[in-house]
């Protein structure tokens, strides 16, 4: 009984499964959710169930998308001679953000580390690398992370696709070791505008 | 676009309204159930949903309860002699952590605060007078905040039980100012250990 009745004991111990929620955290968000009106309770659930159901990745670029193909790359507004190249799928919302890019993107799943057993065909290079041969593409902009696993992914895709394309990596004003996903608009905006030729 | 598919921006959206969840944590959350296996996600969604369905106030103290009456209550080997008043169904849950109590409760449902319209009638005071003249009980132990609210609470409840029972306020040992909900347990025991005759 210590922590209540045992649906709220429930919530607590799924809220603390989320990443940076502790118990003491949870269980104040438990007791939230318990006092909050019907409505509120019920859209957050949709809203967590709707998310696995409906978001999938682009067949594309493999970013998050509600359809076959992503809205950036169905809009005829961006210009598809650019591909810039992230790790994950939330990497693209600093970059949209900064309102610098007007191009496509291509998301890789993640970072070569073999280590962690992270290989070239775990991540979706072959299919960039399949872009870049389509043809249409004049610049590859490796928008990995500025750390160890990033720049070697970075590196790995420029020797793939340099004799194809020009490709330039963000320039540097990221701080070394800083994720990409949680990177000002100004700081990221400045690494876009001065990005430099890399292969 | 910039904040990714509709159905990521709606759960980023409905996240950042819980308390002290800004729109990074919500956007880094709903990224994480995004990417969560589906069992984890449909036990956090059923969580949610069942605790506002499953989850009331107990008849008798008015704590939360699965039934009409809640555990504590229900539990023939706690000491019904004696009656903790507590403000918030969340102060129970420290209490009974520190294992140095085993009588019954009462949740007044929040403090006496008038500026803020919370008057007597608003809280469950007029049950507790009622459960002290059903007689059977030998102490009311106040354990409302230390704070200006909750001190101003226990006052008034001296006033109306003190002619029929014994009536005490936690010791001191619990900072003034501090929220009893997030209080240690060792402080916590003290003050229940020393607790002081008030009426």
């Amino acid at each position: 009984m210590s922590e209540g009745p045992a649906p709220l004991a429930r919530l607590t111990a799924e809220l603390s499964r989320l990443p940076g929620i502790g118990r003491r955290t949870a269980q104040r968000l438990a007791f939230h959710i318990l006092r909050a009106d019907d409505e509120e309770v019920r859209d957050l659930a949709q809203a967590i169930v709707e998310v696995k159901e409906k978001v999938g990745l682009c067949e594309v670029c493999f970013n998050l998308s509600e359809g076959p193909r992503c809205r950036i790359c169905e809009d005829e507004g961006r210009d598809s001679s650019l591909i810039c190249v992230v790790e994950e799928p939330a990497d693209v919302i600093p970059i949209e953000r900064t309102h610098e890019y007007r191009g496509l993107y291509h998301v890789l799943g993640g970072a070569l580390s073999p280590l962690d057993g992270v290989d070239e065909e775990d991540l979706k290079i072959a299919e960039l690398v399949n872009r870049v041969r389509a043809g249409g593409v004049d610049e590859v902009i490796l928008a990995t992370n500025p750390t160890t696993t990033g720049e070697a992914t970075a590196m790995r895709v420029a020797e793939l696709v340099s004799d194809q394309v020009r490709v330039t990596r963000l320039a540097s004003g990221l701080p070394v070791g800083a994720d990409l996903e949680h990177a000002d608009e100004v700081t990221l905006g400045k690494a876009m505008a001065g990005r430099q030729d890399l292969g």
